[in-house]
């Protein structure tokens, strides 16, 4: 006998261009099931529980939950809470006040946690309880995984946003550094290779967190690509750090700023960019030297979605009810990649995701620490989904001179 | 009898999203014409002709030249010149030994007066030659035009950012400030006002060149629309001056970099974001305040194009050689607005355009400084072209509480 009772979806952490097509996903599969009498939303995360902040998405049309889905960020609206054991006892509290039997939390490995967390204090109390965390996050650094919702579609943004930023650059000659964001790792920086489609397009040069940052090796590298192209673009991480572990930008900003996780707040601040631009400027004798920090444009930009990303997005969301309400199995949904390509679904303990970093393979990256190898593309590419637009160049046959031969 | 001769078509100034539209009219226009003997492209703007560095576009395929067409970023790269008397003698030394009897320059206000020293020396010289300016530039600043061909596109660009960040902030409440190119015009960071979708979404302020910024008022403001939605995002012009014309950045920035036409660099740098955001957390005791620089990514990403505007930028450059090569007229081509909504095109004097610089009409702005106008929306929204994508939010009913039914 399964138990009847209610859905509860949720969302944590930063948004993604998809996480409502996991929420969509988690709203519709459960209304398939008999033993489901209701569907709620909490708004906020785990704030929304605790403060007993549901909406009934069961009342909600198909239309517009269609509608939400291909909306970017939290339609539910998100939070940036660690819960502890009495955050937890009252969120449960509330949950059991409304017969929630199934709880779908939508997030990165700090969601994860929570989960993990809720999870086990039901479980002291005898309360037949489900909790299935689901995957998301731009950074993809989510254990286990082969990749994660949400990566796909920032991955999108970063490759068409270096390739403009390629063409401008060869437009108007200089050297540009796009900042890119990844803590840990470097798998959304690494993105930017799929810029190149010409054999002299940037980014020349990709530095990511999970290869120590040297100022003098970087100037050497841009000299370099200076010199050969006439012209340098640098993709790198906001996270990259010395050999000792200090985050670049630690050595700038005044005032380190920490969320409650205990996290440096590397994004919202152009920074990095500049920093890096000047030590550019005063170092190599190049006048035109750019910076951009690309900030939260990447992770919910409207219009710009991999649609590979959405399906998974929405199958880890159809996926997680699936075996939670038939199954009754408590987990973390993650995704494996079969041939090339194709991806399964596995179920995999709490505890295997919680508070746990990937970091990009050594073999996705070079020897130099300053680019990616062929394993990257092969890896990549799949992920940002069909219809790319790249560019195309002019390739008509130069003039021969009439007055100015001899340049 | 129509002079027979080559056609020199070259792109000057920063890129946008459609340039390569106008300079693809141009060569399938020209091929269409008996007097027209080769079609060529100048690398690099004036500097391509300076230095000869002509390519036949005559000998291009088709198709190629339509996908070049659809890429952003000047394809027959630029330049950022502004000819003398000299430059111009040996400009024209090159295109007669050519025999080039028809220019095309593409871009903005200082092409457009670069196109005029070169005409009227080639006047002097009475050699038979028509120049053409036509129009190109995202800040949408040229006079005489209803609106410049590279701004639709770029207007989408920054719609499309502002409608995501603003999902992200409802997600994850602060203040936001997106910081958007615009020296003296405010018309691209205007745009930005197409992203409220539903009656709260933001950006809730809205600050352009136009008006004099003030530091205490641009505090209130946030401070005001920060208490009536627990959140605020606002967009603000790189350009933003105090009352006494000193642009905000000048105040902040150690070195000023300037370019040859002696205009400040304010692109390529995060740092007036970095300010306004610092400025905002001192003063009003806001936890959580971000600042992303939209830098280069708004004018030539790769994917995001308004179709009206590949289409006017076409047209612009068809109609250009009409003009010039069955009619024998110099001049600029001009964009005015017809009904609503469709366009007609215009040849107006070179004198008309170079060096002037249109700003956002009062009309367009609220009386406060902060904010557009009805006006505005009826002005800019047909720009942005079809199938634009927006948000849609979760209208499920709230769930009674039964715990905290106090809060």
């Amino acid at each position: 006998m399964k138990t009847k009772g209610k859905v509860l979806v949720a969302q944590g952490g930063g948004p993604t261009a998809v996480i409502n097509q996991s929420f969509v996903g988690v709203v519709n599969e459960s209304k398939k099931h008999t033993q489901v009498t209701k569907v709620y939303g909490a708004i906020g995360g785990l704030e929304g529980i605790i403060n007993e902040e549901f909406i009934d998405l069961t009342a909600e049309t198909e239309h517009n939950l269609e509608m939400v889905a291909q909306t970017p960020s939290s339609g539910l609206l998100s939070c940036r809470v660690k819960p502890d054991r009495d955050y937890c006892l009252k969120c449960f509290e509330v949950m059991r006040a409304h017969n929630i039997r199934y709880f779908f939390y939508i997030g990165g490995n700090d969601s994860s946690d929570s989960v993990r967390i809720i999870n086990e204090h039901a479980a002291d109390q005898d309360y037949e309880f489900v909790a299935v965390h689901i995957p998301k996050t731009i950074d993809n650094d989510l254990v286990e995984n082969d990749h994660c919702p949400g990566f796909g579609s920032a991955a999108r943004f970063v490759a068409s946003a270096f390739m403009g930023v390629n063409l401008d650059n060869r437009a108007l000659k200089g050297v540009y550094i796009g900042v890119v964001m990844g803590r840990h790792a470097g798998f959304l920086t690494a993105s930017s290779s799929v810029a190149r489609v010409y054999p002299d397009d940037g980014p020349h040069l990709i530095y990511v967190p999970e290869r120590p940052f040297s100022v003098e090796q970087f100037l050497k590298d841009v000299d370099r690509e200076y010199k050969k192209h006439g012209r340098c673009i640098v993709a790198v991480s906001e996270g990259i750090s010395d050999k000792d572990g200090t985050p670049i930008i630690t050595k700038l900003v005044d005032e380190i700023e920490k969320d409650e996780h205990g996290n440096v707040q590397l994004s919202g601040t152009g920074m990095l960019g500049d920093l890096l631009a000047k030590t550019v400027k005063d170092n190599l004798n190049i006048k035109r030297v750019r910076s951009d920090t690309f900030g939260y444009l990447q992770r919910s930009f409207v219009g710009v979605v991999s649609d590979v990303d959405q399906q998974e997005a929405r199958e880890v969301g159809e996926r997680a009810v699936q075996l939670a309400v038939d199954k009754m199995k408590d987990g973390s949904i993650v995704i494996k990649r079969i041939g090339n390509y194709a991806v399964k679904y596995e179920l995999y303990p709490l505890e295997t995701i919680g508070g746990k970093t990937k970091v990009m393979d050594d073999k996705f990256l070079n020897e130099e620490g300053n680019g990616v190898t062929d394993e990257w593309f092969k890896y990549v590419r799949p992920l940002l989904g069909s219809g790319l637009k790249t560019p195309t160049r002019v390739r008509a046959e130069k003039v021969e001179k009439i007055i100015r031969k001899d340049q």
